[in-house]
């Protein structure tokens, strides 16, 4: 048997969401290669940015993406770019997630070589974010991204904020690119039996990472008005060490000390099989599962 | 977008479990073609019978079982065949299982092209079973194979057991074969803590469907004599209508008026993800799911 195929995911984000042939320009490079699918483009017009999900094996991929970002800073000028979403670069931002037979080590050393590779080829500044960063206040993009495209003209400067890749100065029309390799993410909300913001909000904080909670768990609370309820909504951070129903069972188990009960939960967007399935074999007790009895795991190989 | 690609899943069983050169004919037509996946191939030499696992296309999977169906005519001569398995044909049985984008009711359509075109092919007479069965009596192979390859010679001279296509006599080398659709089985065990192998066997009786319970569940009970523990061995046999955590919920609740506990539960050999996903679905509450939400569909379109 030949080595499994290995596949990563990358959701690249450019600076141009209004502009249709430039956006075509851009994503190009994303159908030629043979390994690489295009799984998704989102423009928007108001934040005048759009979101590329692409999946592929990592030599293809790398070379898609760099070729992309090429394009991107040929079509793109960030000194007349206008839009409400916080930016800092043509390419602004371009994580790299493991999917398949892909530990998140190699993820990170594969944005680290597109990071290095990128900046050679197009003399642009690069922050290694998430993953992949050099210095713990560099995990977080807001972090990063602070100043805007405006205001890393000075940031720059300062020798805190000397970029891990490229020069130490802004490129003058593609601004800054942040590369980083994350686990996915899975947007997990539960909804309780009450209109009651405050319990959803304390129940969030019993739950999350960063006020005691689960280690891979982000979570606050939120109105649904429309349905005059309330949920606890998440954002599971490596959902292979902090499985959706752990996450489920706090919430019932805090949600029964004030007497409410789960409505339901939802799942916003796409969800890795493997976090449903470990569930599953959790309620269901299942003994010695291994993911290669999926069968759809047999078939990607 | 183009149309997502159908799956269809084949697992043809082979009279010949012994001889490396013969087998590697047979399983090389599901090698050369391109959608055409060879996932196992088992061969047991007490039963001198090979069980091949493969997945493809439609078309692709019809010519490559078509074609082994000839190299097995080729290379088997049922007159000198000597197994412990019942057998009646070199080809002995040929189910067709949906995976993917395909309804039950075209891979039905499929079973019976294939059972046309290879009955023709090599003047083979081929019965219908399973799902593809033309009438009531011959859905379960059992009862087609009544008899076997050597008391077939006269079974087939009698009307009600004349061939769906081919001759009403027996190939004189390689007999007989069945050809069918039928859902993917499902093997599923649940464990209780005790014993007492009557209380397995009760609660079998309850949950399948033989005997007044689950639509698509046959279930026995048997012995784990080394843990000292028995458990309800269950076939599901659609689990898109008979959802795994349906029966492990009745199963639960069959064995509380024992005061007896569930100790786990095994799922032997492959899966598919929706099969777990419904359950995990089910206890995670999870509003408005839909299948693709789950990456890996997304990757496989």
């Amino acid at each position: 048997m030949p080595d499994p195929h290995k596949l990563v995911e990358c959701v690249p984000n450019f600076s141009e969401g209004r502009n249709p042939e430039k956006i075509e320009q851009i994503v190009t490079p994303f159908r030629g290669k043979e390994t690489v699918k295009l799984l998704d483009y989102q423009r928007d017009e108001d934040h005048n940015r759009m979101v590329v999900t692409v999946v592929g094996e990592p030599d293809d991929l790398k070379e898609a993406v760099i070729e992309a970002m090429g394009k991107a800073i040929d079509v793109i000028d960030m000194r007349q770019h206008h839009g409400q979403h916080p930016r800092m670069g043509a390419i602004d931002v371009v994580p790299f997630i493991p999917i398949k037979n892909m530990p998140l080590a190699e993820t990170i050393d594969l944005s680290k070589e597109v990071a290095r590779l990128a900046s050679e080829k197009y003399n642009l500044p690069v922050f290694l974010y998430e993953a992949s960063a050099s210095h713990p206040e560099r995990e977080n993009l807001a972090n990063i991204r602070k100043g805007e495209f405006e205001g890393l003209v000075e940031k720059l400067k300062r020798p805190q904020w000397r970029p891990d890749f490229g020069p130490a100065q802004i490129h003058p029309t593609a601004g800054v690119t942040a590369i980083g390799a994350r686990m996915p993410l899975v947007a997990y909300n539960v909804n309780l039996d009450t209109d009651n913001l405050e319990i959803a909000d304390q129940i969030a904080r019993k739950v999350r990472h960063i006020s005691g909670g689960l280690r891979y768990c982000k979570a606050i609370g939120v109105e649904l008005k429309d349905r005059a309820i309330v949920q606890v909504s998440m954002n599971m951070t490596d959902y292979t060490r902090t499985a959706l129903y752990r996450v489920f069972e706090l919430i019932r188990i805090e949600a029964e000390r004030y007497g409410i009960g789960i409505v339901g939960s939802e799942i916003v967007g796409l969800v890795p099989m493997q976090a449903l399935i470990d569930s599953a074999a959790y309620y269901l007790r299942v003994e010695n599962f291994s993911m290669d009895q999926v069968l759809e795991t047999r078939l990607m190989e």
